[in-house]
């Protein structure tokens, strides 16, 4: 790709540093609605709103560019709605940058009996039940009118796992053990079928995302690699996605179900297949070990529903680990959540013990203070990682941010990582 | 009363104008934790939050003091907790002036099989139904433990009328409209021999209260005033409860399932009798013609949950009456919700049509929003009302906020006043 056909991008991406030891870089995006920095964490306002937080207050925790799900928008109040509104920072009144997803994603994990064909995604509304066709062009009309700065590519993003695990226990029977492999063989095979047919296919829909894109000049589309955690498809992924003249990235179909460690391998080894000159995404990553591991790696921007929708139920993340504020001990606690964190919630005095009231009072205020605090978190430690990247001291980032090095986020509870929230 | 008893009190009051044509008057009250412009608007913080709202945001609204009350308090988390917490103002952390009421109308209103004794009340425990008693004497020291700028007494505060009103229909039957009207007649005298024991009541507990009270040099102490509807037991609750040395009275026992003209003629009739040189607080109220009508009789001050409540439900108040945001007929509204109005919601440029969105949605930031609004149109009200006292202009108040004259506040499923939220 030439240098004139880049600056024709609304997306444009500038490396400022590099870290020595490891992949990292350290960026900064800019698109039309202003620029954000690289390592970016991405908070998700799935309905063109973050929960309890007005615009303001997510500015507060110091997020510059935030995600919207094409999916719930499209069914409510719906594609042409928000065209009418003027777009989501119309709509929602943020005037930064936004991204939203290809809605694939939720159309297939949020609703039973979806069925897929080369055509699209034909899926049940949440909404009202109706029965509706998700495809490359439907797909990118609904990102045109929704307007994000950055839209995604409409990807075949099948699960980690199809069925294999079912058959994976042994048992004492070597007959039935045999018959199980031979069950379990084919499984994977099929499975492996069905990762190869998403790539092509992926690919085949990235040719018609890019013909039916209508804002091309005010909105970038990333293309998607898939591919699971089987490397040689990830490869076949990238040679054909990245062919594509676009202004950035993402590696897609992680945080599925795979162990952390799968997650960690597969990004290490897949991120720096992706152009070193355009903006890397891994979707839907996570709890901050994946994040530090991603930068590591080489992943410039990451999105998570964990700070909001463990805010909601009651969990706190902190630099030592997560913290359940229902918990009895912290009844009478003076303590802020976080004696080192500088959000509305700890600068602002409230304590666990008045958090925890209000939870226990099942008042509103208690999730949208826990929200905003585990915003502020995730968007403190961005800030630790990006001048980490300068100095390249990875050992004190550790030392700082305990929670990166614990063998698990057990959390008591805390909720595991999902691309959506409803 | 002596100038120097009167200046021991904590809480202090000034009148800075008289409007010429009323008894209204625009001053201002001083308590340890600063002062605030008269008359004023209280908005209630029950259980130490109002509700999706930061300490922040309700300074942004205008309030300049708010409400807690105390029987929520005193169940969740407890009075021996408040203390531990340094008290509400350092709890929710809000620094401004706090009135408690003395949890006797919550007492009797939020549970069934309530008992009233000279002692006090003996209630069940809306948290875990644990049989507790509040007496004057236990309220006060509630009060004391929250730490409230300004502290109720604790009052008999029976209903409106005592299932008089079930046996109030005619039949076509003479025999039986004579029984019936017997059965009414022995209902009122009913009635009214239990207002008579109220306010003797209300009279003796206030003496056990001002005994009980362990802080007088840092929360003033209020009166309250009983006798429904009937202005002969009103003049007779004055009487003694204004014989008491006392910072502040309050008229109790309205809204209560009066009428709003029962409530202005008793208000306009005993608003007078009260000090002049003492701030004069009307307890639950309520609509904007109701504050109207209670400022022009000489009122002070009053509270109500209409703003956050209603707000929390999808109703807003504009100066034209109620607006039910779910209404269809705002789905494409790119109007704010009022276009007078200076609140978050409608400066920030936030449509109907993405409020009516927040709501279908079932998003916590509809309520914040609504709630938000609400809160400062109440605000703005008094501060045309405190302006209006100064030029003495009824009638170009009445023509900027047209739903002062309005017959009914109609709004199509907006809320009663009620002097208390959950």
């Amino acid at each position: 790709m030439s240098a004139a056909s880049a600056s024709r991008h609304p997306v444009q991406f500038e490396i400022l540093a590099r870290s020595p030891s490891t992949n990292a870089r350290r960026g900064r995006v800019t698109t039309p609605h202003g620029s954000f920095d690289t390592p970016a964490f991405m908070p998700v306002a799935t309905a063109a709103t973050m929960k309890g937080l007005t615009p303001d207050q997510i500015t507060a925790t110091g997020a510059q560019i935030i995600l919207n799900n094409a999916y719930h928008l499209m069914l409510r109040p719906g594609a042409e709605r928000m065209k009418h509104f003027g777009g989501s920072h119309e709509f929602m009144r943020w005037n930064k940058p936004i991204l939203t997803d290809s809605g694939g994603f939720q159309a297939w994990s949020m609703t039973e009996g979806t069925k897929i064909s080369e055509e699209g995604v034909m899926f049940r509304s949440f909404v009202d039940g109706s029965k509706l066709m998700l495809s490359p062009e439907r797909s990118i009309e609904v990102q045109n009118a929704i307007g994000a700065d950055i839209i995604m590519a409409f990807d075949d993003c099948p699960p980690a796992r199809m069925q294999v695990d079912a058959v994976s226990e042994s048992t004492t029977d070597a007959a039935t053990d045999a018959k199980l492999s031979r069950k379990r063989k084919s499984k994977v095979e099929e499975h492996h079928a069905r990762l190869v047919d998403a790539i092509d296919r992926t690919s085949r829909w990235l040719a018609r995302c890019v013909a039916a894109h209508r804002r091309p000049d005010e909105q970038g589309l990333f293309g998607i690699i898939q591919g699971g955690t089987d490397l040689a498809l990830r490869r076949r992924c990238v040679d054909q996605i990245c062919a594509f003249d676009l202004p950035g990235f993402a590696i897609g179909g992680v945080a599925v179900g795979e162990s952390s460690q799968e997650i960690h391998r597969t990004v290490a080894e897949v991120a720096p297949w992706l152009p070193q000159d355009k903006p890397r995404y891994l979707m839907g990553v996570g709890y901050e070990r994946d994040i530090v591991a991603g930068v590591r790696a080489g992943i410039d921007m990451f999105d998570c529903v964990l700070p909001t929708r463990n805010g909601r139920k009651g969990y706190a993340f902190t630099s030592h680990g997560p913290l359940r504020i229902r918990n009895a001990k912290h009844t009478i606690s003076l303590e802020p959540i976080d004696a080192a964190c500088d959000c509305l919630a700890c600068a602002g005095g409230f304590s666990r013990g008045y958090l925890r009231h209000l939870f226990m009072a099942d008042e509103m205020l208690g999730p949208t203070l826990l929200s905003i605090h585990n915003l502020r978190h995730f968007q403190r430690l961005m800030v630790d990682i990006r001048a980490t990247i300068h100095d390249d001291a990875w050992s004190t980032l550790a030392q700082r941010w305990p929670v990166i090095s614990a063998s698990s986020n057990d959390a008591s509870g805390m909720e595991d990582a999902v691309a959506t929230e409803s």
